[in-house]
């Protein structure tokens, strides 16, 4: 059987283990992403992929930005990256076995469909709550990547237009609304202007945290903090917005929620949103589940390695 | 070669024609719609294929309600059909040949997509806007339906959360914006309460119409009448936050409006939404193509005959 190791790579660390063709996980190896850029990045996966001490004969690679046909365009969070880069084709050249490349949440909503909370769905939405809103697609029985290998951007679709700023540029996304980072910063200006006061500041601190991660909205939330629970419920009603849209538009039969935020609050986060959901949504909810994200901070790697199985079973 | 016919079900009218299979579509004939059920609508087909005077070897049909595998769902705009109505199995055994049914704005998109302004198009979304605002989708190559055949209802997609109230019992659906039916409702309120004049309803007195009609519209926009300027502005932005939206989660390759507003307004329909989808679109545009539907009238009779023909050559 063919040895696989499934990467996802992240704005902070590249992690990564051998996956079994049954999706089970080996130890993982995590290490820092370098900040030097592309080529600087493969030769860190060949460090990770030594660490790992088996002869990988095939890897699948998530990484957060559009990925089409191997080339990743300007990915957001990555420094020294240009404007398109031929990962598969780079990794590929530096590892010396076969590379496929995916969008990191589209590799992770793959890992859910394949071993996880998706598994059996046909067309199934993928929502990933973290710093960021992203999303992924099942549809038709197949994943769905569009046009260019930029689909899945629920994180901009528009639920209030002219509404609040978002750090795309535009107005009124639901990531304005529910990204972690946004909701920070939103934050934090009602602070700064006095016109509400908070605990999630000195959680972070208490924590030795420099951002609001997910652990510390859930305590500032267990604590009943006045602006985290209202900025909370406006996260939860932009989202429930833009998953309704959704069903209307495509019919689901899956919701899967997974992320930073999914992780810590599990079953509560998902009803909360199906609750939310229910005065928008114009087609029946009863043929539609909505669940968990069932591999946890896994679904990448399996997704990836998923991807990197097929990848060699194609012979591409 | 087979001999097919394509069906338009409509609220007022079935109209049907024989179209090769080259998509070419011969004289159509109209009949006016039973209002005593599915067996009346059935036998008013029967009579309309007669009128035809071809022997008709299958045909496919489109209906203005949700279709599974030929099971019509509560069509909204029929009357005295029950909740569920198995319309394929009642027209084969009426007519004696093979039948498929799809609903009407699907069937319509399909049309476009075979032999219209949809041509070649992998991924693109179908904007019909008439009395409501229907939708249809074409993704990865292939006609979507969804999980229970209800997909494509781009109309009831959430723009504005809490906002204008839609026939549906929702709030802030596009078509509340931007069905000709809710804009009319709209006019008339505002008339009625003393908050505004408008010429709509005297050109549509003039037109001898009893619905504000898309030719109504479009003579009250030349006469820059303010109330039907600032109806209609509120409706193209309503579609166009929508379109943003699944441009931004599908990565389409093309959008096709269509609808009696297309029929009437044409591309400049199309520049006003495309100007206005613009500041809310996280994709790049550039890749897509915004286009009027190409068949006029006959897109869903010819997407019906494709249905149809498609039967006929799986041999179901």
């Amino acid at each position: 059987m063919a040895v696989v190791a499934g990467i996802d790579i992240g704005g902070t660390n590249i992690e990564g283990a051998i996956v079994d063709d049954d999706h089970s996980v080996g130890d993982s190896v995590k290490v820092p992403t370098p900040t030097e850029g592309p080529e600087a990045v493969a030769e860190a996966i060949k460090g990770l992929l030594e660490e790992l001490g088996a002869e990988v004969d095939g890897i699948g690679v998530g990484i957060p930005g559009p990925v089409n046909a191997g080339v990743v365009t300007t990915p957001p969070n990555l420094e020294g990256w240009q404007k398109s880069v031929n990962l598969k084709a780079l990794l590929a050249t530096t590892l010396e076995i076969p590379v496929e490349v995916g969008n990191d949440v589209n590799v992770a909503v793959l890992g859910e469909w394949s071993a996880g909370a998706g598994k059996g769905s046909q067309n199934l939405l993928g929502v990933w709550m973290g710093t960021g809103i992203g999303g992924g697609l099942i549809l038709g029985g197949r994943p769905y990547n569009g046009t260019t290998g930029h689909a899945g951007e629920f994180g901009h679709m528009i639920v209030r237009p002219g509404g609040a700023q978002c750090g795309c540029g535009h107005r009124g996304c639901i990531e304005a609304y529910a990204g972690r980072n946004s909701m920070e910063d939103t934050a934090r200006r009602a602070v700064d202007g006095g016109a509400a006061s908070t605990t999630l500041f000195s959680i972070m601190e208490d924590k030795g945290k420099d951002r609001a991660t997910s652990s510390v909205w859930v305590k500032a939330l267990k604590n009943e903090d006045a602006l985290a629970v209202r900025l909370f419920g406006e996260a939860v009603e932009a989202v429930a917005v833009g998953i309704a849209s959704v069903m209307s538009l495509l019919d689901l039969d899956r919701v899967v929620i997974g992320g930073g935020l999914a992780e810590k609050m599990g079953e509560e986060l998902v009803e909360r949103l199906w609750a939310a959901v229910e005065p928008h949504c114009f087609v029946p909810m009863d043929s539609v589940e909505f669940v968990v994200a069932g591999l946890e901070d896994y679904s990448g790697i399996v997704g990836a390695a998923a991807l990197g199985r097929a990848g060699l079973l194609l012979g591409g």
